[in-house]
């Protein structure tokens, strides 16, 4: 499938991360004004709680779902509805539309230049998983040794555990340097102090669209997954070394996970969908993919010091993933979790195999004994007061993208 | 303080576990009602619903926060709000009320054994802690040996991990056995299948009253807590024991978490409170308690296999714990992060130092190797289907007690 295009010639571009082709969701504001759901389309937002309101593009005939500053109502409606939805908003937006509906769309957006964005949902319940084996095989390496990176459990189950819904923060929220229990190898006791290892970590976070209770197959995790975001799971490696055993991380991961603004759909990734790699061991039959359930995205982690330009220091691809998302939420649900609607699923750490494509400053600087340096000749193991950290990430089709829009946060002093 | 009577005589009744000094909080409805706000009192449930709409007892003079099935919204308004209310209350209960009053109370009150008891609040997340020392030193043994019982870092703070707010359920819900991968010391791989070694945990889980958004001191942690109840963590040994390295534990715990009906409120408590047991090492600042925050507890747990009598299993105090629900909030902001109204955080498991006074049939069968033989002469290592597991705890106060009403669930076999 090639670019659709759309009367609106900003989203004609192949540059755009939001042609028609896309449509993702996002909540918005324009000066004092209430927060309302939108969707992206070239360099606009349409303001769907408005069009919603004006009975021109309902998303559900019963219901007002689009008047509320999330899209977890939207969500609840089901797949036939996402489904009915897109298409309906395909077709007002795609070139040959009435002039009318033209005028009405116009009417009821904005530019994204003037609007402030927000969470796009209400984070139920957020979990984060630890699924690209070169990471884990990285990390286990620096913590445990190369001959024990690799848990024996790992390549029988997607390893993970319950994060924060509370610290979820939408692109663009400055993050605060914790204080933790620290410890070095050498000290007796710990003691109290801001962390020096603070890192970022890239991931995708996939969004469930719809509620379970009882064990599903992957093919039913599949399609309850609504969308995916970018997710950056900001990290206080030194807080984590000290407190993770016996029950995993806890304080090292709560400051802060910073999604990107935009729910980019599973519908709209469909056409970029890839096999997990090869098995290095079978997997039980819960866990087996009927069919190709990663998607081939492009991602890349910018870090620039205050004031100072970005370097890009690292580029990888979702295609990493030794799970899916869908087998995530199969794992998560086979006790029999409830699970519901706004739950996160956070990938884990998305790294290649090559240093260049490693997705936190933990391995890029291996531990830190091998800093980077950035373009502007500075050098950093992990992260600095004043640094942004900005994730990207788009699927890329014939003459089109399907972008994420940024990720990104700005590392704040610790508090006094 | 001894008992405050009331002009309901059942309330004054020594074994009574709801006398005026108690009122705990909870949510009910009557065969096919809404669901309502209620206090117990004696062998009654006062409408606190019905009485704000009447005008009779307003929580809030801006709103009705008892229009609703939890008592999150009352618990926003904060402590000098909770008092206030507990004040008006009492006053309205206690003997020598005017017979105006007690008519309006009799007529906006129904009999506890009328009503059906529902979740009393809005589970925002639930965390798990592992704050007992005589639980932790006993699992310790039993997963690394004697001379890593306890993690090095286990003295130095509450090890604690994100749970599944999701999986909380009013005492009464069955439990469903959970399946999972399993795999035994002698298996090359793990298979999939219903839990064999399913367990309870005796807990009580504190509700965080108050939202925040920083590190708090264990001053302030204390007074953002509203209140308590029993906590049953449903556990699976042998899903937990493949699955729960590096990241600890997840599906293991995820089945369900029983919670007691009635919320008993720290102001009830206030009485009872007792230090937390001599610092084997010292804490840091942050972690000091400035005074007695625990609370003296008398705790028991029954075991009832299907249609036949009750065992009581373990009876302990919740003096037993190493650190208090104070100090672990304190704890769990420390990072910064943002606690909620209806944040639930289970204290870990609570084990005395022998063994009639553990918290868990992992300790009590000691791993399934010492059955316990129950009166009426089966054997029990693990919990069977069809078993009924019964938490029960009160505060003894001289001539009445602060009770917590069971917290109760049955087990059901497996999914087919």
């Amino acid at each position: 499938m090639g670019l659709r295009r759309s009367w609106l010639e900003s989203a004609n571009a192949p540059e755009c991360d939001f042609p028609l082709n896309n449509l993702p969701y996002g909540v918005f504001s324009v000066g004092d004004s209430d927060l309302r759901c939108g969707v992206a389309i070239g360099d606009r937002i349409v303001d769907a709680t408005g069009l919603e309101a004006a009975g021109l593009l309902p998303a559900d005939p019963d219901a007002d779902v689009l008047d509320a500053p999330y899209w977890n109502d939207f969500m609840e409606l089901g797949r036939e509805a996402w489904s009915r939805y897109r298409a309906a908003l395909t077709a007002m937006l795609a070139e040959g539309a009435d002039e009318a509906v033209q005028d009405q769309i116009v009417t009821h957006s904005v530019p994204i230049k003037d609007a402030t964005l927000h969470m796009p949902f209400r984070v139920s319940e957020y979990t984060d998983f630890y699924a690209g084996r070169h990471h884990a095989t990285n990390v286990g390496t620096m913590f445990r040794g190369p001959e024990n990176a690799l848990p024996p459990n790992w390549l029988h189950m997607p390893i993970g555990y319950n994060g924060r819904a509370s610290s979820v923060v939408v692109s663009g929220t400055p993050v605060t340097r914790p204080h933790g229990q620290l410890k070095g190898r050498d000290d007796d006791v710990p003691h109290w102090g801001a962390s020096a290892r603070f890192d970022l970590e890239l991931e995708i976070g996939a969004i469930v669209g719809q509620a379970s209770d009882g064990p599903l197959s992957v093919q039913q995790a599949f399609d309850n997954i609504f969308g995916y975001v970018l997710l950056n799971d900001w990290s206080a490696r030194d807080i984590q070394a000290w407190e993770y055993q016996p029950l995993g991380p806890f304080q090292a991961k709560a400051t802060a996970t910073t999604i990107s603004a935009w729910i980019v759909t599973a519908e709209a990734l469909e056409p970029f969908r890839i096999s997990t790699p090869d098995r290095l061991e079978p997997l039980l039959p819960y866990l087996q993919e009927p069919g190709p359930m990663l998607y081939d995205i492009a991602l890349e982690v910018g870090l620039a010091p205050t004031g100072k330009a970005e370097t890009v220091i690292a580029r990888t691809n979702y295609g990493e993933m030794y799970y899916s998302s869908a087998q995530q939420l199969a794992h998560h649900s086979s006790s029999g979790c409830p699970m519901r609607v706004g739950d996160l699923l956070g990938s884990g750490t998305i790294s290649g195999p090559d240093r260049e494509t490693r997705g936190s400053l933990l391995e890029l600087s291996w531990g830190g004994k091998e800093p980077l340096t950035l373009d502007t000749g500075e050098g950093r193991c992990f992260l600095e007061d004043g640094d942004t950290v900005t994730l990207r990430g788009a699927a890329m089709g014939d003459g089109y993208r399907i972008g994420f829009g940024p990720c990104a946060g700005q590392v704040m002093p610790a508090r006094p």
